[in-house]
């Protein structure tokens, strides 16, 4: 997607391939800083530290990282080292995993002198595969926005509400929420976003609302609260949200407060979907109330906020008295009956096990 | 209520009459902080910028800024201006409305030599009508919060949630919805808050989660988007809820969010009350979501957040970049089927014109 102007992945490697680039996206919305990692060292910290975040971009700096090891030490140890370092660092996600299983079962059967090509390509294919994943899922959600604006008739642009980021800074390119609404937009849809502040981590005030002013998206921020009320008063046409991870009966583990905005849409009749790559499908999975473990995060999320001061300054301030004590769950689960339907890359599917098993066969079986 | 073991209401007079004190909202929960009132215009600069805010205390400080006008001028003239002026503080407010009409009805007949003792005779009887009436609030919540306790038999404290801040800080003692837990825990019931930080202003997070640790009732702060999730894991037995306005069928205007909060509370069985005072009940009103303006207020109340910094100093942060738009509400409606019942000053009402024209058969009918 663009920044002013300028077309850019999340995630590239420099002309020499000698080096990874990535944005600090703990420094947007505020600054727009591009870092260079060097070592599998400095892709580690990039992930521990969450300059990159988002399970698929997670996924390919761990391969890049991956990579950026092979070329200082191709040795059998190496390889298990610079897996186990990269690992490490977001013990939960799902995608870092995979991405490194992927990484020894190449590159682990190279010769040591073609380890480090190996683990090029295969970096820039994980990438690739995201980047169609999401470019899929935004064709797919571009026809809903198309139904919904040719119903508008031009009376108004397609208001779309999301929740969290789940847009080209957590992937590799399109995002998976906002896939559609980049495609809408490109294709001279009118169409405009209102996006959920998310707290505590305000990624929809920080991520959402800054990439979508990069690529010139029109769009309002809202506090968490505020939602219901539009879609009571009709100024909702649309929910899409991502998914963290959802059961194969189509339960939606997804950032805090998903499950709020899902509840107001059907008291409201706006249609609810969830953007969903394959890849976070547990297909195990059945009931995701029960089934799924919710991470309990620091409590220090909640009691303090970053922003820029009025000289500029990044500064963190306390706004929950000391006295009090805080909990801070980091995701909720929708029941399946409260989703309209999946946005995945091979089509739009119901919020049941027979749709989504339809879609994919050769997993959603046996 | 207490505050360090000493009782305060929010607002007083000093013994010599000549000044009105009140407590600085806007500075909580990080300074404890009293102000001296002095003019009518000081009254009316309080309730415009937030010092005190929450419709019974905005009503009382009202009341108490046209006693302080008619010390300075008790003129015809003067009585206009004075009431015109504290009536523009803030749009929505009905119990600024209805305690200045009763200083113009009780004050106007009066010869100008007795209207200053007249308004400062009827602003004391405003604040003690308020704290009887918060009063008989707790006394009837406290008994559900017993009936709650009971059937728990000592398994866990009673755990309920609420939104924004109803409590002492919002009345002039004891507040609406807080009324039944300040009652419960000083009859020894076990009861635990959970407190929703209310964004935008977070009134929840400074004002809820302080005036409950100054008085030392067991409590937690989420944020706005967790209380669903929490209720569907069973971890909570009640909602309790204030009311900016009222309908006389049970629609319930209150702070942006508690609507979201009625939702999960329907779709989890989990009963949700609305503490309700009477002069809170807007007679003339039937569909709330058609007939109750909601104010929008300043984006710079989402842009930004004031927390303390490292060093102790009170900070403006900014967190929504600056290119991307911001609406506000500050209200929305919870229809009545999602509302369990009332706790008014004359017991438990269902949600319904019926009902509630039964507890108050002289407003309710005609």
């Amino acid at each position: 997607m663009k920044v002013n102007g300028q077309s850019y992945r999340t995630i590239w490697t420099t002309a020499d391939q000698r080096s990874v680039r990535i944005i600090n996206q703990t420094l947007l919305p505020h600054q727009f800083v591009i870092e260079d990692l060097q070592t599998a060292e400095q892709a580690a910290s990039a992930i521990r530290d969450m300059l990159v975040r988002g399970a698929p971009l997670i996924g390919a700096t761990a391969a890049y990282g991956f990579a950026l090891g092979m070329m200082h030490d191709a040795s059998d140890s190496a390889l298990d080292d610079y897996s186990r370092l990269l690992l490490a660092t977001r013990p939960t996600a799902v995608n870092l995993r995979w991405a490194l299983e992927r990484c020894r079962n190449r590159v682990g059967p190279l010769p040591r002198a073609e380890r480090v090509a190996g683990a090029r390509a295969l970096a820039a294919e994980i990438c690739d595969e995201d980047v169609h994943i999401c470019e899929r899922i935004g064709h797919f959600g571009l026809q809903l926005l198309r139904e919904l604006a040719a119903k508008k008739n031009g009376r108004s642009p397609v208001n779309v509400l999301t929740h969290c980021n789940a847009g080209w800074l957590a992937t590799v390119d399109w995002g998976t929420a906002l896939a559609p609404v980049y495609k809408a937009h490109n294709a001279n849809i009118p169409v405009h976003v209102w996006v959920d502040e998310t707290r505590p981590r305000n990624q929809g005030a920080s991520l959402t609302a800054w990439e979508l002013a990069a690529h010139g998206v029109p769009h309002t921020v809202i506090v968490d609260n505020a939602g219901g009320h539009l879609m009571q008063h009709g100024l909702v046409d649309l929910c899409i949200v991502g998914t963290y991870r959802t059961t194969a009966c189509g339960d939606v583990c997804n950032k805090i407060g998903t499950y709020l905005k899902a509840l107001a849409a059907h008291d409201n009749g706006v249609p609810f979907f969830v953007a969903l790559p394959s890849p976070s499908i547990d297909w195990r999975s059945g009931n995701g109330l029960a089934d799924i473990p919710i991470e309990q995060r620091d409590s220090s999320e909640v009691r303090s906020v970053t922003g820029l001061t009025r000289d500029g300054k990044l500064e963190e301030v306390t706004i929950v008295p000391e006295g009090s004590n805080i909990r801070n769950d980091a995701f909720d689960v929708t029941p399946a009956k409260y989703v309209t339907g999946f946005i995945t890359e091979r089509g739009i599917s119901a919020a049941n096990r027979d749709s989504l098993a339809e879609l994919f066969p050769k997993t959603g079986r046996g």
